[in-house]
């Protein structure tokens, strides 16, 4: 088991949670707040340049526990599902880059235009299983995210870890998955599926879910402002052999965002240790 | 199976759907537009009156698929779930007033100050078997109605057909669930679930899921405007041997609660006979 002594350094800042800032920012900011783990996205990566990103990372001896993110497989034609696969290589090797812990996958909604459920979890299953042989040779897993099923229509259509779970039994070495207590945490069926999931686990990630939600997407909650139980989730996650960090993800277009993001960093950082 | 020549005749309307009318208008306006059947709220009963919407009722030869709604077990003491339950016996005594085919109970969320999800699950178990005796005496069964995840904290906890249906098999005769492709559309286990449920189904209820969908609880759409495939839902139902209505059921601030209550049912015709 970890240390809980020295807590802060299982705590991973989320690039998009102080979404104001460049990567030069993020670093400079995260070792101020004494704290040496980040989960970037990719277009930050990208302004910045990928091999200037790669240098800075290391240069900082900064842990990067996966990169965000790969998915959107579905679309309405071959041509869409083709650039899709193209765009998720360059992925892998962004992420190969900067030494990523794994790569995220978001699935993709239904192809516009289309009501079929099933067959967009069919292009799911094959995308991933097309991009498998590039990511094991990159040596990047990949982490299935299941995303809350408000979002199956127009974002992921993997919507439970019981779905991906299932994925990993079909598609094999290579893919795991990743829990975010912000899409998992309703499930009835959890803590079956978190030890189920056991080292599978790949990334863990929390913001809270608040009472009211006044949007599907732009409003999650700092931990503790919700009613999420992160305590026992990461206990969970952890009894099932997870060692990783808590990666703090927090989207908030009316509050968190708004904020100057040094504060929020030392607000995460005092939420890690009392309520995550 | 049923007679698809006169479709129209398994067309309900939840009261909810044109919610500026009364019961009385209710019956009017679905008597011009040739509907004959209704789900109707709590309220616009008690508005009413119970004996007088009895007899209203039964004058107009109007079948009620279903009461809206029992349940909100949850609370944070022994008295909020005391009275609760006595609530919930006066709604049964109302669902047999007005001959409805079942009550529809919705479980309640997390109890206020509550993080513990488990807890509140037992408490929608025992309130519904507090319930039961008082159900099964007066000939009503209780439908147990998952609403969509993104309810879970602060409306009902239950949130899969699967949860409601080991709810049935734990709690036995007289308990039933209702299924409302809204909040079960996303769900991967479905047609599993809609077959196990079988002659559980008590209730069947379709709106659509908008793309961007704006609000959690206020911006369902028309069936046929989203992208649910209401028709291979409606088929897997009957498939699982129900036989009863489709109760349109439509919660739209900004739209469809604007429009003249007239006009939205001759479109509710319309849309069920071309995509319900």
């Amino acid at each position: 088991m970890r240390d809980l002594s020295d807590d802060r350094r299982w705590l991973a800042v989320n690039t998009a949670t102080v979404r104001a800032w460049s990567l030069e920012q993020v670093i400079e900011g995260c070792t101020r707040s004494g704290i040496s783990a980040i989960a970037p996205w990719r277009h930050i990566i990208q302004q910045c340049g990928l091999a200037r990103a790669a240098r800075l990372i290391r240069d900082a001896g900064f842990t990067i526990t996966c990169l965000c993110r790969g998915g959107t497989f579905t679309a309405a034609d071959e041509a869409g599902r083709r650039a899709a696969l193209d765009d998720n290589r360059r992925a892998i090797d962004e992420a190969a880059a900067i030494g990523a812990g794994s790569l995220i996958l978001v699935a993709g909604g239904l192809p516009a235009g289309s009501k079929d459920l099933a067959g967009a979890h069919a292009q799911v299953r094959d995308g991933i299983a097309g991009l498998l042989p590039h990511a094991r040779a990159a040596g990047v897993p990949l982490a299935i995210e299941p995303l809350h099923p408000m979002t199956a229509a127009d974002r992921a259509c993997i919507n439970t870890l019981a779905h991906a779970n299932d994925l990993c039994d079909e598609l094999g070495q290579g893919v795991g998955v990743a829990i975010d207590a912000y899409h998992v945490w309703w499930d009835p069926d959890l803590p079956r599926q978190i030890a189920r999931s056991g080292a599978r686990i790949l990334s863990y990630h929390v913001c809270d879910w608040l009472v009211p939600t006044r949007d599907l997407v732009f409003d999650r909650g700092m931990p503790g402002d919700g009613i999420i139980d992160l305590q026992r989730l990461r206990a969970m996650v952890e009894d099932a052999g997870y060692g990783g960090h808590c990666d703090v993800e927090i989207f908030s277009a009316q509050n968190w965002w708004k904020r100057d993001p040094d504060e929020v960093l030392r607000i995460c950082v005092e939420r890690h240790q009392t309520v995550v």
